[in-house]
């Protein structure tokens, strides 16, 4: 008999939370009994799940008896609250904030990249950002092809990146924008509407916001290579759901040929390619937004430097940038029968 | 007596040549008279400069009887049909079109980066690619404080490159998207609201766009350095009239403080830092839009070059990327007595 899991989801009213349960209603997956966590606000709304109407539960540290996996989405700040907790009552917690994805105690995963590393987790496991997923998904395929010395890469992320209210903002600040109102700026703190802005993280004394630093520290922890060069610049542009991500790869030897790099690409899971330079069609947020794949496409020669490759990524935010890889990550634990946590 | 110049602007009725008209209102310039030239179906549209309604009348080959400066904004087949009947009356063509610029007989001009390329004209001088302009605004005052050997740029294009239609083509189809109405592709293949794609130009064998091609090789021709490694990556976003650009950018030898190139670029003319790191606020195409200058932040060390600098711009495509640069083309082609084509 299959083994089934109780399932819990803290900030399961959220943009990613809503995605993880169209996630377990439509992919088969054992589940014996499923949770809805979230805030006190959100306590008395009702979801409908398999044709049942649950209720949303308060996050609270006792929300956690007898659950064996929690997918924590609610913010740094409840993952860190409440996800010792979860870990306690023997869960398996993975998280999709940044509250524990450098700790070294804790397994940061792509499934598609490292997947064993499912099995040394303590209770917890990372799911990387957002950006940093889409990036590795293509990065990971050519790093297995020959060794990547040096990533550039400057992102286009949408909206959702800050949740369902940043999506709302951009729509209301468009049609705002179109009838001459005034625009109104709760959740960024500049128009996003009609206009980009360098990510609205903390910058450190290197000058690197936040959002970047992740990207250059979880590519090289998800890769087990400490010494990868990586500089990214990440920007915020007016797009509803998914990021991209122009790439500038650079090999520590000479670099694979363009037909191995697509070949490459084009053989790995969740990724499909879209370079057809005949139709000038190549991968657009839009035709990203709802997909499982990331789309990799202008891949071509760096006339700059002969060992590296130029391309162009996009990838829904909401999904493989979170909800579907914080997913992956519990299919991997079952299948690997790691959903128990090591003996430390 | 200051001497008085006969103008014409090809193309008057378009977002550049409105551009033109506005600049010339608005700066000191030794105007005699001027001619509004426009395709057939512009004629018998009047437009209002210094107080007086002027016709609009057809761009013909007979157009430039009496013409000292002909501003050409028309498009590439217009100039190539109509400027040679431009120089041959006598007239000096500025052309902002990519018809000429890079015919080894044509100089490529910004004003603040190579001024004196206006005296060997032989009737004609190109106006760069609005993306390639921004770029040098800020790569030539940090290429004369240290020799620099390779830029790898992703630039974020307006709508407003593409013309004015494409400007409305933007806010129509976000308009159809936020009242749930089929959107209309007119003047771009793929949506532009709430979306981005690769700049939809021809691209050749080497992969590249022709965008991207012009910023290549523009830049090089501008700076007289043909050996310059240039990698660009030309993305179109829903932006209506500035261009954005992520640039990293790697010295030849040792790289300068950062604290030297911020001076650079603050004390060149035509740039603005905007890099308030605290406040965390930096170039945006928003505050770009309407500016002459080229905003320039996120200066900062690249953490995986110790001879490169990451930074970020944002440019009115229209004013500094088109129009103004056309025009400062033709106030030094009048500060040093220029206009007049020299001896072949």
């Amino acid at each position: 008999m299959t083994t089934k899991y109780h399932v819990a989801i803290a900030g399961a009213t959220g943009a990613v939370g809503t995605e993880f349960l169209r996630l377990l209603e439509e992919r088969p997956f054992p589940l014996a009994s499923l949770k809805l966590l979230a805030s006190a606000r959100s306590v008395g709304k009702r979801i409908c799940f398999r044709g049942e109407e649950l209720p949303v539960e308060e996050l609270t540290s006792g929300s956690f008896e007898g659950v064996d996996i929690a997918f924590f989405s609610a913010g740094g700040g409840r993952s860190k609250a409440f996800a010792p907790a979860a870990t306690e009552a023997g869960a398996v917690v993975i998280d999709n904030s940044s509250a524990f994805r450098m700790d070294p105690a804790v397994p940061l995963v792509v499934p598609e990249v490292n997947p064993d590393d499912v099995l040394w987790h303590r209770g917890i496991l990372a799911n990387p950002n957002c950006s940093t997923i889409l990036l590795l998904m293509a990065l990971a395929p050519l790093h297995r092809l020959a060794p990547v010395r040096r990533v550039v890469v400057s992102t286009s992320q949408a909206a959702s990146g800050a949740g369902a209210s940043a999506m709302r903002e951009l729509e209301e600040q468009a049609a705002a924008w179109l009838s001459g109102d005034p625009i109104v700026k709760e959740v960024f703190p500049h128009q996003i509407a009609f206009n980009l802005f360098s990510h609205n993280t903390a910058i450190d004394a290197t000058g690197y916001n936040e959002e970047e630093r992740k990207m250059v520290h979880e590519t090289r922890k998800i890769l087990h290579e400490p010494d990868l060069l990586v500089t990214a610049t990440c920007i915020r542009v007016p797009v509803l759901r998914a990021h991209s991500e122009s790439v500038n790869i650079e090999f520590a030897g000479d670099r694979p040929p363009l037909d191995a790099i697509r070949d490459a690409l084009a053989g790995f899971p969740g990724v499909r390619v879209v370079d057809d330079r005949e139709n000038n069609l190549f991968p657009m947020p839009l035709d990203a937004s709802g997909r499982d794949e990331i789309l990799v496409g202008r891949i071509r020669d760096d006339l700059s430097h002969p060992q590296a490759v130029d391309l162009f990524l996009a990838g829904d935010q909401i999904l493989k940038g979170a909800a579907l890889n914080g997913f992956q990550i519990a299919e991997i634990l079952i299948e690997r029968n790691a959903v128990k946590r090591q003996a430390a």
